[in-house]
């Protein structure tokens, strides 16, 4: 895993994901005390970053091997990601989804061209039912996030933050990160080095799931006690990957907590102030930023909104929250 | 009123104004039956395309001018616009806006660097009291449409569009414009006759309040029966302007009129699929791609979200639309 992937990663995707821009907002940077910069991801195609990695990662693929089709299992993002981007590359996908996954995100999934694989998460192995698909029909798994051209994508990300930062003269920042399995965490701290060294990138995640926090603190992967049960789902995995924890503990942190009722504020900043749509997991590094501003240092912050893919009632309730 | 206006607004907003990409999502080419592409002006600064005109006109005030202020007449998209505009360029603006116009807007016009001298609708003039501060303080009055520096400014919207089609390969397409007194329309129209020529603005109107419409058809200034009672009061106004409709009438056109059901509508696809927000207003470009699809023609339509600043309440009233 390397700068070079990252650079290799933006070739292929340029044109096809969308290069975001940084926006702003003299009201966001009140609240924060410090200029506050926003990444917005969730006007990436399929609604997160994670059609950046879903797009590298396919488009890695020797084209005989692509053409046999692609696997993924997720209810949420990255599902949507590797649909559309199998899509685009004219290939099959497979999606294997709980079978109580909400309508929307099956129909979705669906919409996009993939074909959706339910398994019941009572009953059911969603790897053994993932092994047997790939068996039978050649699929390539595509990862989530312990997957270098998947990082590589995300890293993405971070080229064009770095890009930014230097034309806007910001030298040194916190640039606050989602974070979930580490992918984008750690794609982006890969390109902050190379691109921005005074830049850092710092994990953010919710009260109660802050396995990366823990595990940059203590330096080795430490484990969440729980899966669910929480707003900000999206982001919520059991620990970080055996690929991204290396990345992330060499170049990142620490770690910054959110409230759920933080990120729901954040969201109505966003709603209010910038004019995108971010959901609750989506939301927690702007969180950071608007209200965690004691633990954060320097005139400049840049935050990431890494997904805006929430249904109406959720978003309602954080609406309400102001 | 020309071409060379605007390129010239461009060049002197470049850097202040946002870029704003053009945006798409294939379930809304799905409902259009057409590929749809959506120019985000709810992204620009103060969240509507209105920043981009008062930072035009104001930035073409000579220095000695301007250093004496601006004043507008406006309780919204306008005011925040001029606010923020004079700010950038250390000046200060009055904004002369209704005492019953909502407290949100005039906290936010205050909060942007603007003072704020209300009047009573019933029992004051507002150009009376305007007349009297600027015989006072030398304030240059900067009208919302009809002055050549904001129509020049509005219309560097149009040369993003045309650029970014010229570079998707699109090269007779219908530009869907949300339309008031015609500022954006008409500077669209002249940018995409130099830049685009295949390419053809067309207004968007809310039922019962289509003057721009019916203007075009007569070949005369048509005037609004009412300019209030509807939801997507941002765009309404008495009439076209007298700058404003010879463009209009010979570069843009037909016109095209959606119910208030249908913006509501439309803002609830934009949160769904594109992640933005839009006011009422500003979503009836996009409701007429999609629920006027019999009314246009070609494999592409384009469409202005013209603005974003929508109250929580109605914003929740669009996704209850669904």
């Amino acid at each position: 895993m390397n700068i070079e992937m990252i650079r290799a990663a933006a070739d292929r995707i340029a044109g096809h994901a969308r290069r975001t821009p940084l926006l702003n907002a003299p009201f966001l940077d009140k609240i924060a005390g410090r200029r506050v910069w926003i990444k917005p991801e969730c006007l990436q195609h399929t609604g997160s970053f994670k059609f950046r990695g879903a797009y590298a990662a396919l488009s890695a693929l020797e084209p005989t091997v692509r053409a046999r089709g692609v696997i993924a299992f997720s209810s949420g993002n990255h599902a949507q990601g590797v649909a559309h981007a199998a899509a685009l590359h004219s290939t099959s996908s497979v999606i294997v989804m709980p079978s109580d996954a909400p309508a929307l995100k099956i129909a979705n999934t669906k919409a996009l061209g993939a074909e959706v694989v339910l398994y019941d998460r009572a009953g059911e192995s969603r790897e053994e039912i993932g092994d047997r698909l790939s068996a039978e029909r050649g699929l390539t798994l595509i990862r989530p996030y312990d997957e270098p051209e998947v990082i590589a994508g995300q890293g993405t990300t971070g080229l064009e933050i770095a890009e930014d930062a230097n034309a806007l003269g910001i030298r040194e920042a916190d640039v606050i990160v989602c974070c979930g399995g580490g992918g984008l965490t750690s794609g982006i701290g890969l390109a902050l080095e190379a691109d921005a060294p005074g830049l850092r990138a710092r994990p953010a995640e919710p009260e109660g799931f802050n396995d990366v926090a823990r595990s940059l603190q203590s330096g080795r992967i430490e484990r969440n006690a729980r899966t669910s049960g929480n707003i900000c789902d999206a982001i919520i995995t059991p620990q970080p990957g055996d690929l991204t924890f290396p990345i992330l503990s060499r170049l990142c942190g620490p770690g910054l907590i959110v409230s759920e009722d933080e990120a729901l504020r954040a969201m109505a900043h966003a709603f209010l102030r910038l004019k995108v749509v971010a959901e609750p997991g989506g939301a927690v590094a702007l969180a950071a930023a608007l209200f965690r501003t004691d633990e954060i240092v320097g005139d400049d912050v840049i935050v990431t909104i890494s997904g805006g893919n929430v249904d109406p009632a959720m978003f309602a309730r954080a609406l309400d929250s102001l």
